[in-house]
């Protein structure tokens, strides 16, 4: 079982603080943006004699309020067709052990969220990467390299549109290519979409909506972004395959139910108003557009316009990402302030790839996200291991 | 991955209800037990801004509160021993997959709670029950039958005292016993402690209160039954052992953080006064003495006298326990009413066993306790399925 890529520098971040150093927190997915408080006082007026089980695929108050904001995103499901889950994670790892045996095999384009890893160790399910680049903004890589890696073995594409950890948003092309290769080699699509709401430029496209790959999907949702409510642990498993639904109920059931406030805080957050997402996916899209200006401003970085989610991956010149990430929070500071990444190497399946890059998560307000670039800025003109970009290759040399 | 004995009769029950006939729930340990409105009250009147992520491990601010309350019941722990879970569930799963590898064995004396069997699929883990006997009131089997199916593969003993479904509390000695056959083989003791709060006769011993075994203990743990709050889904893992902890801790920060919510309620928990356990402990007893009683007054039942939690397992003069309990709901009513009960069946892992017996969760007020008897006694009068029992024998004929 790897340890969490994101979480393990995480002592050092904790020293730097003792030493009075403030730390600007790119490194994790985190908003800080507020939980809106009609969902919160939902919680707070609520009338409970006793906080009992609820139903293990969740209230069925909550599936069919769930019904309705999924129609809103253009997606048809039924309360039937619908799991309620302890954070996306649990959904995540509901889907590993429902559709997949130990030994199988799962495709997942490279960089990818670290703990998929975690989950695909827990299902005894190897994990193969291919590689995404950065070079053209982390597009879904040609088909062909897909093909190349499907074996008897595989049993699923895993994807993540917006993406995290890269902010890319796979169009529609993309994701009929996708629809075309799961159903020629009987594949479950398992599609992650915790960052639906906040698409920048281009249309949002879930994998619900391919038409004809119906028995093949499972969706992976989470309400932990959307309304910045991660601490809620409140996510969603859907699918209309009745034989994956109902092997993930078995699951479902022996860990008995979902968390009860937190689905009283889901029900309440269907009915808020439409216009809701205007100020936070305004907010996030600000803070893209100055991230990515000031990084590509920095000589020798490079960073891909970002199309969703609050994520982006840059390329930086430094030797190794993990010992500069580790050496900005124990031998750097500007003006007693420093900055905490998230090394990419993490983010790859591949030894040795990511070595170069960084994934900032965009979670902070613009003053401060400006002062992180301020403080990223100077890193990289004193990290003793800077080394030079040859900009047209994207290759490294010292 | 087999489905929940406890929840497969659900639908009969439904169909029962939409007749029109009262079913009372003996089937499942979900408590009317009032949760205190204290806990409750500490949600409503948080003052959150943004509901983050809280550290793998539980809020720091929770698990020092957790220390207190384990140093009152004799178990001397630190905060960086605890992990606080998604339910007692949680710590189980996490329990099976920190200690265990695909392919090992679990000793679990029978009957034993259903949902490790789920967890043990999940884990690739083989169950080896090992069978305790009503006659003598489910008491730990004898040492040598554990002897007897330990191997090379054995990993570890699952324990549960109270006992879910039997009542049965562990004596010191029997605790003795297990902690010698521990040591002797190298094998964790998983010890499941939902319900220490609820003992009746006798004296609670933990696995933690063992000299010489911490490094083999794992204790899976829950606030669901203290304080009645099974929606609540709070747990922990609490283990002295080191190495285990650190992999619990990479399981952990797979799935991010437990909920936030019902952290807030597990901290002012531990404020409660320590004589807030009387009035439920005093409630528990009294539904037991009742119960107990009202069964082996009936014709060819019996049942043992628990010493903890709040269940109990009766044998009954009856064909099938299966086919009884879905009989209760399908084609038995008295008085518009009927009862709910869940096969013993379901919590044996040896086939063929617990086919005469069911479980019975005290969960219900005296009132509703003593019309569920009537309900069961007129029930055993009426079914075409009823057998003698040869008491002295305690054998089934025809």
């Amino acid at each position: 079982m790897p340890a969490s890529p994101i979480r393990k520098l995480v002592p050092y971040a904790e020293a730097a603080k003792k030493k009075g150093i403030k730390v600007y927190h790119l490194n994790i997915g985190q908003p800080d943006i507020e939980t809106p408080p009609a969902i919160l006082d939902a919680v707070k007026h609520t009338d409970i004699r006793v906080l009992e089980y609820s139903h293990s695929a969740g209230n069925e108050s909550y599936r069919r309020k769930l019904v309705k904001y999924y129609k809103r995103v253009g997606i048809d499901v039924t309360p039937e067709e619908i799991i309620i889950t302890t954070g996306g994670s649990e959904a995540i790892l509901f889907g590993f052990f429902s559709c997949l045996n130990p030994g199988d095999e799962v495709i997942i384009p490279e960089p990818f969220y670290a703990n998929y890893n975690g989950f695909a160790v827990a299902a005894g399910v190897k994990v193969v990467p291919i590689t995404a680049h950065i070079e053209n903004g982390f597009a879904l890589p040609p088909i062909a390299d897909f093909e190349k890696v499907i074996t008897e073995k595989t049993g699923a594409i895993v994807i993540c549109s917006p993406n995290n950890p890269t902010g890319y948003l796979y169009s529609r092309e993309e994701m009929e290519a996708l629809k075309k290769i799961c159903l020629q080699h009987e594949l479950y699509l398992f599609s992650d979409e915790a960052y639906r709401e906040f698409c920048y430029d281009g249309e949002y496209i879930s994998a619900m909506h391919l038409k004809g790959l119906e028995q093949h999907v499972v969706l992976m949702d989470t309400i932990s972004k959307r309304y910045s409510a991660c601490g809620a642990r409140l996510g969603a498993l859907v699918t209309k395959n009745k034989a994956v639904y109902d092997t993930a109920m078995k699951f479902a059931q022996a860990r008995l139910s979902p968390p009860g406030l937190a689905q009283i805080m889901g029900e309440a957050a269907v009915d808020l108003p439409e216009a809701y997402f205007d100020a936070p996916k305004a907010e996030y899209m600000a803070r893209r557009d100055l991230l990515v200006k000031r990084l590509n401003a920095m000589p020798g970085v490079f960073c891909p316009n970002p199309g969703g989610a609050f994520y982006a991956i840059a390329k930086l010149p430094i030797d190794d990402s993990d010992r500069f990430c580790q050496w900005l929070l124990e031998s750097f500071s500007y003006k007693e302030q420093t900055v905490m990444l998230a090394p990419a190497s993490g983010f790859y399946g591949t030894p040795g790839l990511g070595k170069h890059e960084v994934r900032l998560a965009y979670v902070l307000n613009l003053t401060a996200l400006d002062a992180a670039m301020d403080c990223l800025e100077k890193a990289l003109e004193m990290y003793p291991g800077r080394i030079t970009i040859d900009k047209k290759k994207s290759e490294m040399s010292v």
